[in-house]
């Protein structure tokens, strides 16, 4: 998506550790109007789908997914980091570790928000090792729900994550491929 | 806003210790559709402030802060909960207590997007005692910013946050006022 290469252009900022900063509009300070023409595009790849409902995880994949839900006119449900009293009853539960944070962390959904008979599009921000990406998919698995595909904002190549779940058989489709980066910029996947 | 009031009455669920479940279409599961209605109406209560930013906190406020800013035109910008290594640089900081898990945290905003020339809309899911909302005021306070208000989508009238910090002079709209609730039902004020 070439707005979003744009934008990676002018504003992101590479920092040691391949770390790519992208807080000024995508997971800090969030430019809705970019996420509006991002959950268009998202549409335009699977609107034919018959998708029921967005799942992501918290806390940066919020935004992306509801104004996803919102162009697509479904519900969007957020995947917690276990951490809240206020969740009772049953809920799937998956594992996750965060290579940012060193943490390993449990995230939850409802059993009531996540049915067999749905047809699941997972929305993130990132998709760099793929541990939060598959979580998520474990999640719609436990749920016997159907798993459309995966939308990701951005997605480090270079990392091994796509790969992974590329190879599970499911499709994964990235508005913003990376395949490298340095001090010098970023270089896009065409 | 009617709307609202009506879907708590039909999806919220009263539980025990003054606890109001609405996680099948606010803070788990989302109706990013009620959000757009409920964006648009905080554009009409505050759509002639020359609101530059709408702020929230993470998790569960992101979503309507979104879809909020999307209505606005402006950027959203959430203030993160202190556990992650990839927020760097100068950052406010305040504290806030949370009565439903017992722990006090440290959120987060990066000064690069609290400027003193913002005008701040400040956007969350729930009012009740008001801990959250006085951390992002005293972010936004440090930030010399402006507060134009806050707009929230449940308060709790029977706790005593939106009462404290109305007497700061602050302005405060709720889109759905809860007088009392019990296994009965909810009661609004109107």
């Amino acid at each position: 998506m070439r707005l979003l290469e744009e934008r990676i252009e002018k504003d992101g900022r590479v920092k040691d550790g391949n770390i790519l900063k992208v807080d000024s509009f995508l997971n800090h300070q969030m430019d809705c109007g970019l996420f509006m023409d991002m959950g268009k595009e998202l549409y335009r790849l699977f609107g034919n789908e018959g998708v029921t409902k967005i799942l992501t995880i918290e806390a940066s994949g919020i935004g992306i997914a509801c104004i996803t839900a919102l162009v697509f006119g479904v519900p969007a449900l957020f995947a917690k980091k276990a951490r809240t009293k206020n969740i009772d009853g049953d809920v799937y539960t998956s594992k996750v570790h965060s290579f940012t944070s060193g943490l390993t962390y449990d995230i939850i959904v409802s059993h009531r928000f996540l049915l067999p008979e749905d047809r699941i599009l997972i929305v993130d921000d990132f998709l760099a090792r793929g541990q939060a990406l598959m979580g998520l998919i474990d999640l719609v698995r436990q749920a016997g729900a159907t798993l459309v595909g995966c939308g990701i904002a951005i997605e480090k190549c270079f990392q091994e994550g796509g790969r992974m779940i590329r190879e599970q058989g499911i499709r994964v489709e990235s508005l913003a491929a990376i395949e490298s980066m340095s001090e010098n910029g970023v270089v896009f996947r065409r």
